[in-house]
Order: structure tokens, then C-alpha cells, then sequence
């Protein structure tokens, strides 16, 4: 065991350590010029005060949440909890700060050097920060749990031998519920990070198109628009910070299911009707943590063998790509070998308990890249201008706004249905190999070289913020050219990621609701057994008040970043009205004014989506009872992962359909055109359903299954219908 | 029991004699000026052609699927399939034929008398003829179906006695299997009748307020807008054919899903662990044939309560009103003293079945009529600009069409979360009740008096169509004003008719559904232990994959009338261009290839979205067998009634808040400012979802349960999943 633990304190801390040697690599590089410098410096200052305001209001809610978790749960699980806010936020925010730094140094790389290698090797260095410090911290946090928890008060040892950890309420507070409470800390942060972060993005961004582009046809970036500093800040607290704390917590959500699952097989030895052995069971619990080490390892050479060539080629595509298919690849050779080296050892009772034996978690793992892999390839499908749907949709905006719209929301319903068949297939395909311990492998398969993942996206966000100081610094067109092309690679990588994001979102969801369920089901119970029965009327009605959770949260999003667009329109509005010279470029707008609307908009819109998500299955479990809230789940994660696949397809394709009309592709209706305009309506209906509903869909689902896991053991014995019903009997 | 086979036909032949009267009561009006008498012709002949050419393309499909199910499933089956496809089509092709009749008569009754009360009564009695024709063609069959098969074949007997009725493949052939294909007769028609004529409408409307209203500025239904006479009669094949033979379908549905439940309970005798008599099971299998055979006497009166009076007042909702509630009122009432006479006869039995005895069958239904009205008030809440969501939007478009749309967006998801806690509650309460027949009850109560209601919502579209009218024979201001006084109100009982239609679908496809699930388990297992396990994986990746499905049937519907749609307008734009003198009112319009376009659109994009429906789940079930059917069906429910009321609201709230904008009520943004054309788009987005894609959605989760439960017994036995595995082990 201790050689295991050991694995994953050396991977955490080689990520961290290179995160920070790539982080002062970055920063020791010159900024530029004056005006660049100021610039950058806004956008560092808005950021800051941003997610420094946010980390306040979510620290008071974290308070409060692990006072109650250590007063109805155990202190153990209230330390876990905060361990696991503390890890997700500091991801997030050094994420956030090298995004800040690098921004400027990669606008003044292409400046200086002139070259796309050496600009692209700056953005991708600043991205690996953030990639590193993901699933450095996500392991940093579950190695002191396990070390902590696990072994130092040894409640994996009660685990082993069947001891029952018990509250001073009575209720079971065993291993399992401290890991929860650590995943739901990850979850805690990264809901507010992305709900807020994710307003706030949005917010500025619409503000600045609906009057900087439809009103003044300014360009996208003009210094003279208001609410450009605003748009990047939005970018380095949305794209960066946000997505960083999202997939730290599917990462984070994927390891503990499965650790979580074993832990309820423990006491139940039973997998899809498969009795197991006691230590073999031990060896369920270690997978999963000791695979994360491993891919993390793998992920650190991944990205160390494109930073560390002298020279970068000019395609960054092709250097991107040997950087995720080297962590990849090591990640499948060093799985197998675990898989080996942990079940191999004994082959009978692997075969009794999987398919194909000792290799079969190493499939269902491989199984999930797979499915993550080619639900990127369809979205990318969906929404590349390179594709039939985009170029049908681009012409579609010849016909008006309306047909935009139209024809837009007919693609992204449209594009439902392939990634969800290939969900479907993963589903049973992983089980039909490991049971549900099989589910739970494939999200860990698709999470597993998450730290590439993630330092592959965030490039994108910082290249795009490296174009806007370029625009706004008044450099030659040769810099922005640069910036563009990096960024635009970053928009495939980001459809591509996006696709990964909801698939193991839904997997790690699934995971957790077979813990859920497993949880509140007497022990004595067979798995198979177990029964979610549609014909309970609890259940069915459960499914369908979930089913319309994830529309309700979409709503109140959408609402709250059209809300703040439209203070942010009124003040652009203003300041192009009254500050004289402004339009003319002889007069400096007021920033500072927009990047505090987009603050307060989205500090205060953020609270109620996410508290909703948090006490929603709460409350619903404490009024009607367990089998009610497994109904919620369901409904919720079934409805959830359609909104999000058909907001991000949608918003995806509006917003390259707006690129290919401005490539000039089709005839006569060019940038400038009304066909241009009706594109740029469907991209600013596209933005908030793309980049604040769907990426806030992946966590609230995920949310709702970590805290329904951590509150079912009080709600299944205490709730207002069993009460109501034991009157009556 | 032959009392009450003599009750369903004095009912339905009480129902028909009073449509017919009524429908040559209306024919033998005047109607009126030769402009007048010629546009009516013109839209009678679109109409009529284009329902002929759809028979003709349903009727060979429907050879085709009756074919397969004399081979399939039983010559019994067969033939109660043709009988429900004919009754379905007749009631279809009735109500249209009057509605092309009543029209001109409302408009020129309005005209010649210029009294409001006198044009409502003419508009009431052409409806009335839709809604008698729907619920007595419906019991006609029903009648049909239970007297030639259910006693004078003896299947009724077959079940009661415990005789398994084999067809000549060695599957069961049961009384229930005979229901279930005079249901899936109903849906075919229904299906095709909702998406092509869906698809003709909103092509036609599409088209016309795309290039009239937005680029040249013409007024709804201007005489030299080429596509308003295809508008028009898309009226009638779409609002009026397509409603009345979905609603058809879900009272067929729902009556026929309670007896179907009755007939699986007789081979289990168990409800919710209840223990029943087998001649308590009898009263089971007729109590809803009984119960909508009051009903629709109920409807007879309550309508002939408002068309028997000498003089009605000048307020047109009171006027309905007093018919629906004298309806429901009577329905209640009859609908009591049923439930005593069939239950109260053996009280101990009742009081062992039901929660609260003999009455409580009447109690569930009783609450499903209660959530039918709540689900429809919550509808007007949020679509009707009385109240503040809609007139939040209406503000919205001032700041241009991308914040309209994107409210409209937000309004519409939010509002799936009220109607959806009243209809969880409702379930659960009905199933409290009285078990999974209870939940059937509850269905079956908000659908039994139908016929009041088609009259109600088929109301709407004769006025509609009578001032399209007024305005293309150029009468004065005086008569539009009457026919648009009927319309508005038209839009209420239409917005409430709405959420009865969709509340009534998840009724009646739970009760489907849960028939199913008895369907392919033993006889021997208790209906609590049936298991439908999320654990399960074929249920859960079933429930994924059918989750997916509404939203790639809305994709196709949505691409098909955009596509019509765009055809549409460069045919317009073209007669705009080259027919001269046009637009300055000189030249007339060539109207009949705007109609030819809608026709052709429609019957070539209706097959693919149409026969998906009906293919998926029966290809699905002999890959992967009944349980991954079973997970689709649960999945494709859930998300069909989200996307049904996200849909219908959101469509709801553009159109009125267009309206809003058009009162005046927003100073300084008017008819004609940039805020009204930004409200044009929101509603010209929100036509195909509202009146294309909501209304088809709620039959492709009944067509799919129908279908699934007539297929079931072949694919649970050969399906290749089964072979494989077999091939395995």
C-alpha cells in the first residue's frame, strides 16, 4: 500500500514543481511595451479583484457548509471538505495568474521574435501552469485524505474488517463519506468558479459585441469599446480559472467514485453478482488513485516533450497533439502495467471477477478514451466550419437572423444523438467488462492524462487574450496574425475538450449515482438487487422534477448573464454618448466602469443558480426521502448531458458560422453584410448557452450526485414522508 | 357488461348525430361576397388536396404496418389497427372539411350582423363539429374493437379465464395486444396528421412573415403577400386536422392504457402488493370505457349549453368557459356515481384495492383534471402578457433580436420547472391512490372531456382563419375587429389547451409505459418486484440514448420547415420582383405555388422525422432486447415533456410579447420600431418550436410506448443481443 501512496506524492509533487519552474520560465519574460504593459496590468487587476471578491463569498458558503458537514457528517469529513476547497482554489488561482502573466509575454514574443514556434512555445508553457497545477493539487488532496484519513486514523482499516464508523448522531460515517466530502469540496468551488466566472465572461462579452460590433461596428478588441478589458478579464476568470476548478473536479470526481465504489463493495462483495475476495477488494480501492499517479507522471513527460525541444515547428496543431497523444499513449502503457502489477497477481480471482481478468480495467479505462475521444471528434464535426452542418448554417444567415436562430437550434438538437450513442456504448460496454467498478474506470480512463487536457485548453484562452493586447497595443497586423492562428487552433482544441468535459462528467455522474444508490441500501442487499423501479411512483416522479432541474438552472444563467449584458450595453451606450472624442479615438473609455459591472453582475447573479444546485437534492431528500432524490439524479444527469451537448453544438456553430461568413467563403455576403449581422445575432444568442450554460451543466450534475452521496446517509433516515407515513400507520 | 357497451355507443352515436347536425347548421349560412366565397374556395381546395395527398401517403404505410402486425402479432390486431387508423383519419378529415366550411360563414356572419355574439356562436358550432367528431369516432371504435373482439370473439373472456391466446409464431395474442394496435392505429395518423401538417403551417407562416412582414412590410394575412393564402390553409392541416387527431390519440391512449393495465393485472392480481379478485378485475377493464362514455355525454350537454342559447353575450371566454366547466362539472358528477355503481357494489374489495375505497378511481381522476388545469394555468402564466415573464421579454427587445432570443430562451427553460412539480406531485398522489391504475385514472380523467376541449381549441383557428379573410376581401375595420376579438381569445384556451395536451401525454405514455414493463415480465413476478434497475446498464445507456431522441426528432422537424420555409421566401421574393404592379396592389399573387411549395414540403420532409418514431424503439428492441426499450422509453419521455413545455412556452411568450410590443404598451417602441422587428424574429424563432416541434413531441412519446408495447413480445424473445450472449455461454 505504502509504495502506492508513495506513487502519488511523487507524481503530485514532479507536477507541481515543473508547474512551477514553467511558471517563473514565463514570468522572467519581458512584457513589451508601455502601453502593452498598462494594459496587461488592467486585465491582471480586474482579474485579481474578481476572483479575490469571489473567493470571499465562497469562502463564508465553504465555512458554513463544513461547520454543518462536521456537525451532522464527522469532523473528518468536514477537514476533507476543506482540503478539497483549498486545492480546487488554489488550482484556480494560479491558473488564473500565470494567465494573467503570460498573456502579454505572448503578444510580445510574436512581437519581438516574429515566429509562430516560439510565440506558441510561451502559450503553451503558460497553459501547462495550469494544466500541472489541476492534477498536481487534485492528487496533493486525496494523498493527505488517504495518508490522513485513511491510514493515519485508519478508517481504511475499518473498512477492511467491516468496522462501522458511527457519528454522535448514529449515523455511518465510514471512509467512503470522508472521501465524498473531499470531492464535494472540489465541487463546491468549481460550481462558483464556473457559474461565476462564467457570467462574468459571458456578460462583458455580449455587452461589447451587441453595441461595440452591431451598434459602432467596431471591431472585436477595439480599444475605443468600453468593455474590451472586460471581454479578456472575462476570459482569464471564465476559460481559465473556471475550467481549471471543472476539470479538477471531474478529475477529482472520477478517482473517488470508483474509490468510493470499492468501498461500498467492501461491505458488499457483490458485483453484478460476482462474489469477491476481501483483499481483493483492497485492491479496487488503490486502483483508481494509483492510475490517476500514473497519468499524471505520463502527462509531465507529455508536456515536457514538446516544451523541452529546442525548436518548435510552425504547425501547432501537430506539436499540441504529440503532447496529448505521448500522455496518452504513456498513460495506456503505465495503466496496463499497474493493471498487471495490482490484479495480475491473482489472475483467479480477477477472471471471477471480470471479463477479460486481470487486463479488464485497463479496457474499460482505454474503453473511456475512446468515447472521449470520438464524442471531441463529433462535436468537432458540428461545429467546424470545415463540416456540412456550419456551412448549411452559415447560409442559413443569408435568409435573416430568424433562420440563424433557427436552423442553429435545429443542429445543436440535432447533434444529440451521436455522442450519446457512443455514451451508450461506453456505458455497457464497461460494464459488460467490470461491472459497475467498469463505469467507474472508463471516467477514469477519459480524466486520466487530465493535466494535458487541461494545459491544451487554457492556451487557447491565453493566446486569445495575447491577440486582444496585441489589438489594443496598436501593434502591426503581423503580431495579431500570429495570435489568431494560435488561437484558433485553440478553438478546436476547446470543442474537442468540451466534448471530453460533458463525457466524463456523465461517466464520473453515473459513477456516483451507483454509489448513491448502493449507499442507501442495506448491506445484506445483492447489487443486482438493488432496485431503482420505475413503476415507484417516488422514483418516476423524482426523474421527471430533475429532469427539468438542469432547464430551470440553464434559465436562471442565461437570465443572469442577459441581465448583466444589458447594464453593460446601457453603459457603453453612455460612455459612446458622453464621453466626447471616444468614437473619433481621441479620448480613453472608461474600463474601469464595465469591469466593475461584470464583477457585481456576476457576484450577484451566481448565488442563486449555485445554491440552488447544492440544496435542491438536499431539501428534496429531507421532504420525500432517498428513492425520490435517486429519481432526481437520474432525471437530472439524463437531461443535463442533452442540454449540455445541444447549448455547446449549437453555440459552437454559430459562432464558427460567423467565422466562415467573415473567411469571405460565401459569395457576396461578406464581413459587413446583413448576413454577417444576422451571424453575429446567432453567435451572441450562441455565447451564453456555450461557454456559461454547458460547461455549469457538467458540474451541477456532478454537484448533485457528491452531495446527495454525502447527505443520503441523514436524509434515508430522517424525512418528512416516512414521518407523515408512520403517523398514518 | 352489456350495459355498458350499450352506454359507449349511445354516447358516441349521440356525440356524432350532434356533430353532424351542427355541421349542416353551419354549411347552409350564407358566405357572402364573391371575393369572399373565392378565397375560401381556394383555401378549401389547398386544404383539400393537400389531406388528400397525405391519406394517400399514410394510407400505404399504414397497409404496410398492418400487414406486418396480422403476420406479427395477431389478424385481430390487424384489423382493431385499421379500425383505429380509420376512425382517426375520418375524425381528422371532418374536422378540417368544417373548419374550410366555417371560416367564410364566421367572417361574413360578422359582416352582415357586425354582432360579436352571433360570429362567436357560428365559430363555437364549427368547432364544436371537431371536437364531438374526435371523442365519437374515438368511442366509436373502441365500441367496435370490445364488440367484435373483446366478447364476440371471446378475448375478453380469454383473459378473464386465464387462456393464453397464441398467434402461429407461438407468441401471446392477447385481448390487451388487440387494444394496444387500435391504439397504435390512433397514433400512426396522428403522427403523420401533427408532423406534416406541423410542417405545411409553419413552412407557409414562416415564409410569409419572413419576406412580408420583415422585408416588405406588409401586414399579417395582405392579399398581396403570395403566401398568405398557404398560411391559411395551413390553419386548417395543422391546427386544426393536427390537433384534433392528437388529441384523439391521447384520449384513445389514455382510456385504452387503463384497460390494458386491467387485462396485464387479471395475470397478476397484484396492484402496489394488493392481492385482487378476479371479478374485481372485470370492473377494472371497463370502468374508463364507461367513464369516457359519460364524459363525452357530459360534452354533448355542456356544449349544447352554449349553442342552444337563444342569444349569447357579447364575452367570448365566459361563453367557453361556461361550456368547459358545465362539461367537466357533469363529468365529475356522472363520473362519481359511476365509480359507486361499478366499485361501491363490493366495498371490502375496493377498500382492499384502493386507498380510500370505491371512490377512489374518481379521486385520481379528479386530480389529473386538477393538474390538466393547474399545468395550463402555469402556461398562461408565463406566455400570456398579463403577467410579468412576458413582459420582461417584450422590454428585452429594445436592446435588439439576440437579447430576444436569448430571454425567450431563458423564460422558456425556466418554465419547465412548475408544470413539472405539479405533474410529479399528481403521479405521486394518483399512484397513492390507487396504484398504477391509479395513474392511468388520472390521465384518463384530464382527457374525458375532450371533446369540449377540441371544441374549445379548434375555435381558434376558425376565427383565425375568418379574419384572414376579412382582410384579403378587403372588408371594413368593423369585421376584423370582431374576428380578432374571437382569435385573442383563441390564443388563452389555446396556451391553456397546451399544457393539457402535454400533461395529458405524460399520463397517458406513464401509463403506457408501465403497461409495458408488466408486458415482458412473467406472469409469476410481483408487479413491485419488477425490476427496471438503474443499475441495469441496458436501462441506463437505454434511458441516455432515448433522451437523445426528442431532441434529434425536434432537430429534423425544426431543419424541415426552416427548409420549406427558405423555399417559400424566394418564391415570394421572386413573384415580389417579377410580377409587376404587385406590391402596389395591382397584379394579384400567384398563390397557388406558394401553396404547392408548402404541400410538397411537407408530405417530402413528414416521412423521415415520422417513421423515426415509429422505427427506433422496435429496431433498438431486437438489437438489444426489452430492457434497453424500456430505458428508452423512460429517457424519451423525460425529455419530451422538457423540451415540450420549454418549447411551447418560450414559442408562447415571443408571440405575445411581439404582441405586447404592438399594443403599444412599451413607449417609443411601437409597430414598426427596431424593438418590434427585433420581436418579429423572437417570434418567427418561436413558431416552429411552439406549433411544429411541441405538439409532435407529445405524440412521438406515445407513439413510441405504443408501438414498443404491440412489438415487445417479439423482441423479447428474439433479439440479437439475447443470440450473441448465447452464442457466449
Amino acid at each position: 500500500m505504502s509504495i502506492f501512496l508513495g506513487l502519488v506524492i511523487l507524481a503530485s509533487l514532479l507536477a507541481i514543481c515543473y508547474a512551477a519552474i514553467n511558471f517563473y520560465s514565463v514570468k522572467k519574460l519581458e512584457e513589451g511595451t508601455d502601453r502593452m504593459v498598462e494594459i496587461a496590468k488592467e486585465i491582471r487587476l480586474g482579474a485579481n479583484t474578481f476572483i479575490n471578491y469571489e473567493y470571499k463569498v465562497v469562502a463564508i458558503i465553504g465555512a458554513i457548509i463544513a461547520v454543518v458537514l462536521g456537525i451532522v457528517i464527522s469532523w473528518q469529513g468536514a477537514c476533507a471538505f476543506i482540503i478539497g476547497a483549498c486545492m480546487s482554489a488554489a488550482a484556480g488561482y494560479i491558473g488564473m495568474k500565470i494567465a494573467t502573466y503570460s498573456n502579454v509575454r505572448v503578444t510580445n514574443t510574436a512581437r519581438t521574435t516574429k515566429k509562430l514556434s516560439d510565440t506558441l512555445k510561451v502559450a503553451y508553457k503558460g497553459g501547462s501552469v495550469m494544466g500541472l497545477c489541476v492534477a498536481g493539487f487534485a492528487l496533493l488532496g486525496i494523498f493527505l485524505v488517504y495518508l490522513i484519513f485513511g491510514y493515519g486514523l485508519g478508517q481504511i482499516n475499518d473498512v477492511k474488517n467491516g468496522v462501522e464508523a458511527i457519528n454522535f448522531l448514529g449515523l455511518e460515517a465510514p471512509f467512503s463519506m470522508t472521501i465524498s466530502c473531499y470531492s464535494l469540496g472540489c465541487s463546491v468551488i468549481a460550481m462558483f468558479n464556473r457559474v461565476g466566472g462564467g457570467i462574468y465572461t459571458k456578460a462583458a462579452d455580449m455587452g461589447a459585441d451587441l453595441v461595440g460590433k452591431t451598434e459602432a461596428h467596431l471591431a472585436e478588441d477595439d480599444p475605443r469599446n468600453p468593455a474590451t478589458i472586460a471581454d479578456n478579464v472575462g476570459d482569464n476568470v471564465g476559460d481559465v480559472a473556471g475550467l481549471g476548478a471543472d476539470l479538477l473536479e471531474s478529475y477529482v470526481g472520477a478517482i473517488m467514485s470508483a474509490a468510493i465504489l470499492a468501498c461500498e463493495l467492501f461491505s458488499r462483495k457483490v458485483n453484478g453478482g460476482i462474489v469477491f475476495e476481501s483483499a481483493f477488494l483492497e485492491k479496487l480501492l488503490i486502483f483508481p488513485v494509483a492510475f490517476a499517479a500514473l497519468g499524471l507522471i505520463a502527462c509531465v513527460i507529455g508536456i515536457a516533450s514538446t516544451l523541452l525541444k529546442k525548436k518548435l515547428s510552425d504547425n501547432p496543431h501537430m506539436e499540441l497533439n504529440i503532447s496529448t497523444w505521448v500522455s496518452a499513449g504513456l498513460t495506456a502503457i503505465f495503466g496496463l502495467a499497474l493493471s498487471y502489477y495490482i490484479f495480475g497477481s491473482n489472475a483467479k480471482d480477477a477472471y471471477a471477477a471480470f471479463k477479460f481478468g486481470w487486463v479488464s480495467p485497463w479496457i474499460a479505462a482505454v474503453l473511456g478514451v475512446a468515447a472521449g475521444i470520438i464524442i471531441g471528434a463529433i462535436a468537432e464535426y458540428y461545429t467546424s466550419y470545415d463540416f456540412k452542418p456550419t456551412k448549411i448554417l452559415a447560409k442559413a444567415s443569408i435568409d435573416g437572423p430568424a433562420l440563424t436562430v433557427t436552423q442553429g437550434l435545429a443542429l445543436g438538437m440535432k447533434s444529440c444523438m451521436a455522442p450519446v450513442l457512443v455514451l451508450g456504448a461506453a456505458i455497457f460496454g464497461s460494464y459488460l467488462i467490470g461491472g459497475i467498478y467498469g463505469i467507474s474506470c472508463a471516467a477514469l480512463g477519459m480524466l486520466s492524462f487530465v493535466a494535458t487536457t487541461v494545459s491544451v485548453d487554457t492556451y487557447g484562452p491565453i493566446s486569445d487574450n495575447a491577440g486582444g493586447i496585441a489589438e489594443m497595443s496598436y501593434l502591426d497586423e503581423g503580431v495579431r496574425k500570429i495570435t489568431d492562428t494560435l488561437d484558433s487552433v485553440g478553438n478546436t482544441t476547446a470543442a474537442i475538450g468540451k466534448g471530453f468535459a460533458i463525457g466524463s462528467a456523465a461517466f464520473a455522474t453515473l459513477s456516483m449515482m451507483n454509489s448513491y444508490l448502493y449507499s442507501y441500501t442495506a448491506p445484506e442487499i445483492d447489487a443486482t438487487a438493488i432496485n431503482l423501479n420505475v413503476l415507484n411512483p417516488l422514483i418516476l416522479a423524482g426523474a421527471i422534477v430533475g429532469a427539468a432541474l438542469p432547464f430551470f438552472f440553464s434559465g436562471m444563467l442565461i437570465e443572469a448573464v442577459a441581465k448583466a449584458a444589458e447594464q453593460m450595453v446601457e453603459e457603453v451606450r453612455r460612455q459612446f454618448k458622453e464621453i466626447k472624442g471616444l468614437l473619433e479615438g481621441k479620448a480613453m473609455p472608461d474600463t474601469k466602469s464595465c469591469i466593475s459591472i461584470s464583477s457585481q453582475g456576476a457576484l450577484k447573479e451566481m448565488r442563486v443558480p449555485a445554491l440552488t444546485a447544492l440544496i435542491f437534492p438536499v431539501i428534496s431528500g429531507f421532504i420525500f426521502g432517498a428513492e425520490f432524490v435517486g429519481g432526481i439524479l437520474l432525471g437530472a444527469t439524463i437531461s443535463a448531458i442533452m442540454l449540455a451537448i445541444f447549448t455547446g453544438n449549437a453555440g459552437g456553430a454559430w459562432d464558427n458560422g460567423k467565422k466562415y461568413i467573415e473567411t469571405g467563403a460565401i459569395k457576396g455576403h461578406g464581413k459587413g453584410s446583413p448576413a454577417h449581422d444576422a451571424a453575429v445575432v446567432g453567435d451572441t444568442v450562441g455565447d451564453p448557452l456555450k461557454d456559461t450554460v454547458g460547461p455549469s451543466l457538467d458540474i451541477l450534475i456532478k454537484i448533485m450526485s457528491t452531495i446527495s452521496l454525502v447527505a443520503v446517509a441523514v436524509f434515508s433516515k430522517y424525512n418528512l414522508l416516512d414521518w407523515i407515513t408512520g403517523l398514518f400507520n
